[in-house]
């Protein structure tokens, strides 16, 4: 492996800088805004939630990418996710964003805008704005206010950087309510390196990445109004390195701040991945894997340690995905449950739950009619969680 | 209305016997094999689910609806589902039915199997046999028995009929475990009506019928892999009524079966009506009603009575329907939330809550692109609910 771990998240590459202070956006007094602020025009990629009720600054930041502008950093909130708020709520993100703007001392049309928070409040446009000198007066090569006030109901920041033997390096922090309180507008990633990189390609290795990590994992199947992942290359390090090293760098940092996500979500207490093989197609492979993650009775089942193949194989059933149920071989933990067609006997059984009782393990379907793949994955489902998300007042 | 409700279930409408049994198949020694028939061959109509792992009996059920035998009757076990049993799965319930022709002085051919009960164990063909004499023995004019026979955990029998002024009538019974067991592999439904009706019109009615009422509830998303609907028609009223009044008959039984299946999940505290209306299409007026009735984060804040328009609002985002954000109208207990994309304020919230302390109310969503419409039926998600999925050991 010629990346290595190393301190420091999105301010781990070379020409970045962060801050993040207290705006009163949050009724707790916490920091609620934030600011990365690239030192020279980077080349940006970035995916949003294909949610339709997209929020305001979604909306706004689809159009500067495909401008290709807001080369230069992302002004972001929490407490208020400034989503179902119409005509409002866009000229609010822009006002926002051009405040920030002003007060960095950039150009119009220079950064990204994200909120995260709760559905269909408007944005305390007053208490932004009077933030904003101080939030840029104190940016530094620090992220660690950043990672506060991105911050809903998380309970830690989710962090992640490389560093390349070629020296150049890559790092990125996420937000993610997982599990414990989705009405916030819920997952944030940002992404930075002082890789040079041409925008098209970056956007290409991005979407590459989450596809294989944020859209790959799943907790309750409801997709956010304001998932956004953005990504900066500065060019900083002066090195342009090879499209492969690049997408295993993205792949890396996705992956772990995906995982984060989910096993912060309160209520979690697994971590499982569903791996569907012998897929007829590659959209039969995702359906497989999405109905057996998604799956609420799957997912209570794993909160009970219990090697339930039947959920497994009913989930399969309805997936709309072909499966030859002579021949379906599911493993859990490594244990054959069902070994083609054929139930798994009380040994087995016993062994899987053994499995079961670890807090991450692998379910394997191999549908038996063909050769693609799917990875997804999932959580349990625990009284906690539901404890969590019917408590929560509106 | 010239329907009047009456007692009986199944055996209201003349000409039907039915009887329930111990065979030993439940490890409790509760009744467990039941039988219904009809004195005289009767017009059959039945739905069958759509899984694609649907069980031996529900393959074996649907070969005779398309030749157009099994017009005598049912024969049905709890405690085992034969699902995923493979070829002897398929040999298991040939036997079954056929025994229990024999035993009923039958034709082979004359009557449909149904199984419920656990995933992926065969039956005990031996019990099952030795308990058909005294199974048929006691057919007669009650099927008391007979609902105690088909339930596996549900709480209680599920019963309606009704007698129509012309002087025929119609019953139904079902078995649902709803939440609280839904690795029994789930709903069963056997209607009956003395009615005069020609198989091929029974059935358009009966697959209406089911549409709007077991294919309109959702609980967990999950379809059970032995889900069946059979109706039997026998003549001996000799009325054949208007097809418009069976409709509505057959549509009367149902929806209260369905709903009586909702009702009855442990865990169940709130039975709630999602009416879209103002879609598209009638595909996104479905689309859109169900997303929101399975929505995990819609169904816990039923159970928290939470006003949260905004997980709703998020659902139908993601729903895949055409949806004006701008114009979205979202109303709980008659209380608009938001109106035409403006969010309520707090009294019309607290005028909301106050409904969904109640334990039936309906939630209206306007998309205001369209003019189709789709009611789905579903439920609260209750820390109860996990509990009894998590802890249930295969």
């Amino acid at each position: 492996m010629n990346l290595e771990s190393t301190p420091g998240g999105i301010c781990a590459a070379k020409g970045f800088r962060a801050s993040g202070v207290s705006a009163g956006i949050k009724t707790s007094g916490g920091l609620d805004l934030a600011m990365v602020v690239s030192e020279v025009e980077a080349s940006v990629a970035a995916t949003f939630t294909t949610n339709l009720a997209a929020a305001a600054p979604v909306l706004l930041c689809r159009e500067r990418l495909q401008k290709g502008s807001a080369k230069r950093g992302i002004v972001v909130n929490s407490g208020c996710a400034n989503a179902c708020t119409g005509q409002r709520g866009l000229s609010d993100a822009l006002e926002m964003v051009t405040a920030a703007e002003d007060e960095a001392g950039l150009s119009q049309g220079s950064m990204m805008v994200c909120s995260t928070g709760l559905i269909g409040s408007f944005l305390p446009m007053g208490k932004v704005k009077l933030a904003l000198p101080s939030l840029v007066g104190s940016l530094g090569l620090s992220d660690t206010t950043l990672a506060q006030a991105i911050m809903t109901t998380d309970r830690q920041p989710k962090r992640a950087s490389f560093v390349h033997e070629q020296g150049w390096s890559i790092g990125g922090i996420a937000k993610g309510a997982g599990m414990i309180a989705p009405n916030m507008a819920t997952m944030l990633s940002f992404i930075t390196t002082d890789a040079k990189v041409e925008a098209g390609v970056f956007q290409q290795l991005l979407s590459q990445a989450v596809t294989f990590s944020f859209n790959a994992i799943t907790i309750d199947g409801d997709t956010s109004t304001n998932d956004s992942v953005i990504a900066l290359a500065n060019g900083a390090s002066a090195i342009a390195p090879d499209p492969s090293d690049l997408q295993r760098a993205l792949d890396l940092v996705c992956k772990s701040l995906a995982e984060q996500i989910a096993l912060d979500g309160e209520g979690t207490t697994k971590l499982v991945t569903v791996k569907v093989r012998g897929a007829k197609s590659a959209i039969d492979a995702d359906r497989a894997a999405r109905t057996v993650a998604s799956s609420t009775l799957v997912k209570t089942a794993l909160y009970g340690q219990d090697p339930n193949w039947g959920r497994i194989a009913a989930a399969l059933g309805r997936s709309g995905a072909d499966v030859d149920f002579e021949h379906l071989t599911i493993a859990i933990g490594g244990h054959e449950v069902l070994r083609s067609g054929i139930p798994g006997d009380a040994p087995v059984l016993a062994l899987a739950r053994e499995q079961m009782h670890g807090s991450r393990f692998d379910i394997d379907c191999d549908l038996a009619v063909g050769d693609e793949r799917k990875e997804i994955v999932t959580t349990d489902l625990s009284q906690e969680y539901v404890r969590l998300n019917s408590e929560y007042e509106t």
